[in-house]
């Protein structure tokens, strides 16, 4: 079989196998498989769950590719978000190759590489929108696509089973702010070609609708920016918006606004997108936060992260009065231009809260418009595209559900909708698909220097933990008499104001003793009994007396 | 100054001093002060924000009422919603004084004094919507709104300074399920007459226009209960919503089929209501769980508990295949009749996902209808009643702020709006009104039996548990030596998964030793200073290998 060949033949097959992002919010990677070639789509982390206490963030289990990686020829990446990009640095550690996306994504993962002591050692290749390349018996085109960041692409991705395409996340801006519209032209050809199979955006599946175009944001800055023209500007949105903070910008230099950055992924993302020409910066127009006192607050905007209501973001610092350099004054005017993302709205209500304690004027309605298609952008792509298969990508399960109706609402049979777990191997050929196989696959904890040592064992401390604390009963014993020496004692943290409740803390010291008693009396001498029963005595009694359950930890020193 | 006195003396003043339920969702309670009576108004819970960990729920220190015990006359309620009488378990324990509220709000209010064997000690009295009582000095009207639960009243609370009108939770519903409209006629004679302040709802402040009446969601029903004649319809919404519990049952016996009621608080509301004449049952439709097997699907309704996603109640046990009773079946349609509240977003979603995992068709859209007055309705209540002062209550302080707005757009005068925090003592009279002081107030958590014993140390001891675990130096010294005759060893729960860790933690017990002997060869020898030394030697150690900073917890003991 020729490198790049494309024809179909009726007989061939291709894997298609989810390592991450099916079912969840983030963790987007997926392996395609032709015989011995492997490419894999974008390398993404998610976010925590609320139970996932203390972790910092989760990446995928890349198992599947490590034990078969001298089949992998690369990753290819769709854009450069993070739920898209920000694994990389972990599974490069364990898994070399080289890396294919276009100017601004390869920008952003090079800041992480370079943060990471990886540039070196990784192979990296930009390619432009249109462009295609092979990758062992791969062929696949980059071709344009809109969304909330610049330079996103959706996949043609040809070997000889047939064409899938993979629209990464994408919306249809006809009016968008930097470089053209989707290629919705190029999505036709290939359907017209045939294609084997769409895999599709799902974020937004359950929204009616078109998503509004970008532009249409910058009209309400220029009218926001008009109503506020006496009052500092405060701009909150996502730092890897471009597009975003592009109008911003236009809008305050229209205004006679100088520009401060502030909040360290919004520095960065801007140095990388004004260094690679996505963003334009007019001269004089931006300003470090220390001249902000050189200007009347009507001549100033800031733009700032922290629109999530992140506790440790600029923003959230300033509301809080725990910002060192920006405070917050009464006829301040804060628009939040972003929509709190599920799970942060509370986080999000407390920052407008503080802000609006503090007299400022917050402004959060219709100041954001999403990256992700609604039904009608779904349906256009898949009329265009026509796939024999659907298979709903990006988004919790309910989101691809939509997907998967949306499909069957336009024709496609019901039995060729695949809505897919990760590490479902599904086979795909113009005659047949099914799911023939699954690959270990999962989610690994981040947390601090840690990868993958935090697990259920450890998470469910930190739940008990958290829940009504610790309760610790000490006590030293003569090694062969087994004697009481010292103790018992008890500590505890987090389950009562100990000052308060020495009564109580003074009873669980002699149901400890009773415990220990019984014990002796009866004989027991292995360790693990007697700990066992310390942990039941105390834990009843506690329970009686206050209805929590304390984690119960007792610890038995010897000497002798 | 006789009782029930209504004409205004221009020289007369009264105080409002919110003692909860400003500033936050939930914790209601207002007291008002006239010469030497006070009557107070609700007594509601707040549900814990996410950073108390392990806390039931919350209630209002009532300190400034027990100071003032002997000018209490009694509590007067709106409505029967756990906001507003859910902490009186716990106040009347420290404030007994008689109880007046409308029929179902004091059927609700019994059932909890049952639980708490409280009802033999509580003086009660059942008030109609449309009624006046005498408390004190003041003069108190139930006047008959509409909200989400049946039995709702506004207050008017006149005294010789004045009349204020405190609007309780409402919205405007010209075509209630259940009774009259709201007695729109009452409030505009009111505002002839002249009224002090308007103390009104800000929950809905920020959304335009006005809230659709509930009775859509009865067609919404029909509709839906039509589109799904043959499938078994499950539908979740709030237990005490029991207009929308009606029009369910109307739905159900519209199309014959039989009700089941599942979930506690679902099966208590709805028998207190039922009871009480606010629900109509048709004979021979609420059949018992048990039941359920005899009649096939499509002759079935179940009603159930679960729509903010809690993960104990029923619909969330169902959705998790965790319901002794009720399976979910592919084709099963269930239908949330309620919006996610602020915060519930992800539990709701991920109930939704598991729905759909198991083949449910999961409705969740223009199901549900709210119970608070939006923009218009706010204005049309202010420009019936035509306050001199404003008061916004009920909501966060955007809510506040943005009724605020709503009343200054309306032509009341800035210096005339109020937007209060807990605790301030507002002066209002027709010549003045001014902060003329603050009492004490706060949240008084509880957590098991445990009422106000968790406090800062212990929620900051949780979060810190939480976030990384903890390790426990333990050693035993010898009393006069401060020779260590056993340990250092070393302890951990929820930092890291010790069996891979196992030289981490020998390490981190030579890190102890290490201090130990610092402390020996620098004459160290107060238990506090070797402590001190321990914990900042392993944080350290422990950071520097980790960049984790679980809680360090040395414990020495001591035998001689």
């Amino acid at each position: 079989m020729k490198k790049g060949q494309t024809k179909q033949k009726t007989d061939e097959t291709l894997k298609i196998i989810p390592i991450g992002g099916l079912g969840l919010i983030g963790m987007n990677m997926t392996a395609f498989v032709y015989r011995d070639s492997i490419i894999v789509v974008d390398c993404g982390l998610a976010f925590p769950e609320d139970d996932m206490l203390g972790i910092d963030l989760v990446i995928p289990d890349v198992t599947y590719l490590k034990d078969n990686i001298e089949k992998v020829k690369g990753i290819v990446f769709t854009h450069g978000h993070e739920d898209h990009i920000g694994a990389l640095p972990y599974v490069l550690k364990e898994l070399n190759v080289p890396l294919y996306a276009t100017k601004l994504t390869m920008g952003l993962i090079e800041r992480k590489l370079t943060e990471h002591n990886l540039m070196r050692s990784t192979k990296r290749k930009v390619v432009k929108q249109g462009q295609s390349i092979n990758l062992g018996e791969f062929r696949i085109e980059f071709i344009r696509t809109n969304h909330s960041i610049a330079d996103a692409v959706a996949l043609a991705i040809t070997s000889p089973a047939g064409t899938i395409v993979h629209t990464g996340d994408f919306k249809v801006d006809y009016t968008p702010v930097f470089g053209d519209a989707i290629d919705l032209q190029r999505f036709a050809e290939l359907g017209k070609k045939g294609v084997l199979a769409l895999m599709c955006d799902s974020t937004n599946a359950e929204r009616p609708g078109f998503t509004a175009s970008e532009r249409t944001i910058g009209k309400i800055f220029d009218n926001l920016f008009m109503e506020n023209r006496n009052r500092r500007i405060i701009v909150a949105t996502f730092a890897s918006n471009v597009d975003r903070v592009q109008q911003i910008i236009n809008s305050a230099y229209k205004y006679g606004r100088k520009v401060v950055v502030e909040g360290r992924s919004m520095v960065n993302i801007i140095q990388t997108a004004s260094e690679l020409g996505y963003l334009k910066i007019p001269q004089n127009t931006l300003i470090d936060l220390e001249q902000m006192k050189n200007y009347p607050d009507d001549q100033m905007v800031l733009i700032t992260t922290g629109s999530q209501g992140e506790s440790m973001a600029a923003l959230s610092r300033m509301a809080a009065d725990m910002h060192k350099k920006v405070s917050i004054k009464p006829g301040d005017t804060v628009i939040f231009s972003s929509n709190p993302i599920p799970g942060n709205e509370k986080a999000v209500s407390k920052v407008i809260n503080e802000l609006s304690m503090k007299g400022a004027n917050v402004i959060f309605q219709n100041t954001h418009t999403s990256g992700h298609a609604c039904q009608e952008e779904i349906k256009l792509i898949y009329s265009l595209v026509r796939p024999k298969y659907a298979i709903p990508v990006h988004g919790e399960y309910r989101h691809m559900k939509a997907q998967a109706q949306l499909a069957e609402g336009l024709g496609i049979d019901k039995d060729n909708i695949f809505i897919l777990r990760t590490g479902d191997v599904l086979e795909l050929g113009m005659n047949s698909a099914r799911i023939c196989d699954h690959v270990q696959t999962g989610s690994i904890l981040v947390d601090g220097l840690g990868v993958g040592d935090v697990g259920n064992i450890v998470l469910r401390d930190r739940q008990h933990l958290a829940e009504d604390g610790i309760v610790i009963a000490v006590l030293t014993l003569e090694r062969y008499s087994g004697h009481i020496l010292a103790g018992p004692d008890i500590v505890s943290r987090g389950f009562v104001y100990v000052r308060e409740a020495e009564d109580l803390m003074e009873e669980a010291r002699g149901v400890v003793e009773d415990a220990m008693d019984y014990c002796n009396s009866h004989r027991v001498t292995d360790w693990a009994k007697i700990k066992n029963t310390i942990r039941d005595s105390l834990g009843d009694f506690l329970w009686k007396r206050t209805k929590r359950r304390p984690m119960i930890l007792p610890i038995i020193m010897e000497v002798g």
